[in-house]
């Protein structure tokens, strides 16, 4: 091709949060395809933290990384080359080509997208986050209108997608944020009703006051302690589905929670959840979210790293928090 | 009637484990019935260890017992003399006629039950724990053929039911119980796979070695680090009704849950519930206990506290777990 390939891969576990050093960048060749493979140009990186899991030993829901392999994660491009019969050059493509500029698919898990969209739109709203917030909050939160749902990380690509849906839904949507940018961009353009910032030091206070009828649905996005504090606010036969633990993904000691009493108490349903174990339900959910994008009902916003180089320290940047929305990595 | 009643007060709300100070006893005049209610002789009465939860001031599922009034709880007796015209004098009755020798009643939740089977049957098998164990197991543990149920408290009246009732369905069942009285009962009386004493001091090693294809479904009776343990042992798409906390009721500071994670890395739904939500399941529940009961299929043991003097030192006994079997006092 007269190109290089260039590859990230995982060089290092990390004990807590991952460092730039755990990381490795490396030229290799532009893969060759074979019969039923294409070859992938990718165009931008998702980086997502389930990430961080995957580059633990600990048997998790997905197999661990492997030392010195390309690190996996999602991303959207355009067929350069195909020996594949239902992929044809210029299609643009979102599937697991992992963190590199080239991959080879057999076009297992790929899926062809609408070229007229934004191509990040893939990763995030029209893709596993915007999938994950709705699964996550119509099958297994089952709000109701008129119930108070919170979100935690609701600036984030599945948070803001699970606020906005409460909304449509006619429930009283409250994000949990860190900082008064982040809080003040999902009210004013999210249009959530109330967000508190976690930061601020008084998180129950703020909670307390954000849900003058207590909480019915808590999406965590984070457990740890912001999970334990909403535990002290759930209403009776309230759903906590349990999407991510981003506040835990780095702690080398868990947070121990102190209010699972309230579990019982409130015959409270608690259902961890992972997006890819509900295959069947993308398609529903994928015409839903396009149709409230297409009707502007759903608002994003994204945080873009330039170049794969930067991937590492933008991944660890998130798991931080200092991302603004969907973070991507753009790779042309 | 020639008789006087005696009662058992709420008289202190404990801090940590009730003491025998914490009630007080009475002699008052046996209740006038008026028209529409009838006077009930009680024989039996239920200990439980939801009661401990009623002592407290904090709002919980039920309302709180009252200070200076008498202690709640169900019993079984007889119609001494009637003005309802559903209830004559002679039947045999179970309802929640509280901690004292004599009751008034309008008949709300109050059942006629089958002289030919023994009284304390319906405080058991044939009642709430009876029904807690069926739905709590059936409706939201959901156990398939095959699989591991764990429950632990199995000798108790709740516990004992639920392990059997995992056997009748085809699973491999595990009782966790406190000492080897208790857990050889469990295997060789009530014919569970195995038992686990957790004060022998290896809880997670015992756990591991009695469910070497993991836990599919674990029916907490407990909560704190029997819980704990359980979570590092639970498989995918792992059911944990919730049904009570006895290792909690005391605590002035609640045991912290470290292993949270586990719900979310093996998509685990945890379920809160509280049998007297779901009174149109109880009657096909009961109609199976008692098909089961007259098979021979199911087993229970009772300890039986003589007279209602003996009732608060009994109660506080059963908390640490000093009963064998569903805890009674006999009262006539």
């Amino acid at each position: 091709m007269g190109e290089t390939n260039l590859q990230i891969l995982l060089a290092r576990r990390p004990t807590g949060a991952p460092q730039e050093s755990d990381f490795r960048l490396v030229e290799t060749a532009v893969p060759e395809i074979g019969d039923g493979q294409f070859l992938v140009r990718s165009h931008y990186l998702s980086l997502d933290p389930y990430m961080r899991g995957r580059m633990n030993e600990a048997k998790s829901y997905a197999k661990p990384a492997q030392l010195g392999e390309v690190m996996v994660g999602g991303a959207v491009g355009e067929v350069a080359a195909s020996r594949h019969p239902k992929f044809r050059p210029g299609d643009k493509v979102v599937g697991a080509f992992g963190w590199q500029l080239y991959a080879a698919s057999d076009g297992v898990g790929v899926r062809v997208v609408d070229p007229g969209i934004p191509l990040p739109a893939y990763l995030g709203v029209l893709g596993m986050p915007g999938v994950t917030a709705h699964i996550g909050l119509l099958d297994f939160g089952e709000p109701k209108a008129g119930e108070t749902v919170v979100v935690s990380a609701a600036s984030g690509a599945v948070g803001a997608v699970v606020g906005q849906i409460a909304r449509i839904r006619g429930c009283r949507a409250v994000g949990i944020a860190g900082g008064p940018d982040k809080c003040r961009y999902v009210v004013e353009e999210l249009g959530l009703d109330a967000c508190v910032d976690y930061k601020a030091g008084r998180l129950w206070e703020d909670l307390s006051q954000a849900t003058p009828q207590g909480i019915d649905v808590y999406f965590d996005n984070v457990g740890g302690e912001i999970l334990d504090t909403v535990l002290r606010r759930v209403n009776p036969f309230a759903r906590i589905p349990l999407c991510g633990l981003i506040s835990q993904y780095n702690a080398t000691e868990p947070y121990a929670l102190k209010n699972a009493g309230a579990l019982l108490v409130n015959r409270v349903k608690l259902q961890g959840f992972i997006v890819s174990d509900h295959l069947p339900r993308w398609k529903a959910a994928l015409a839903d979210l396009a149709q409230w994008l297409s009707e502007g009902k759903i608002k994003y916003r994204e945080t873009v790293a330039e170049g794969l180089r930067s991937a590492p320290s933008a991944f660890i940047g998130m798991l931080s928090g200092k991302n603004f929305g969907k973070q991507l990595v753009k790779l042309i």
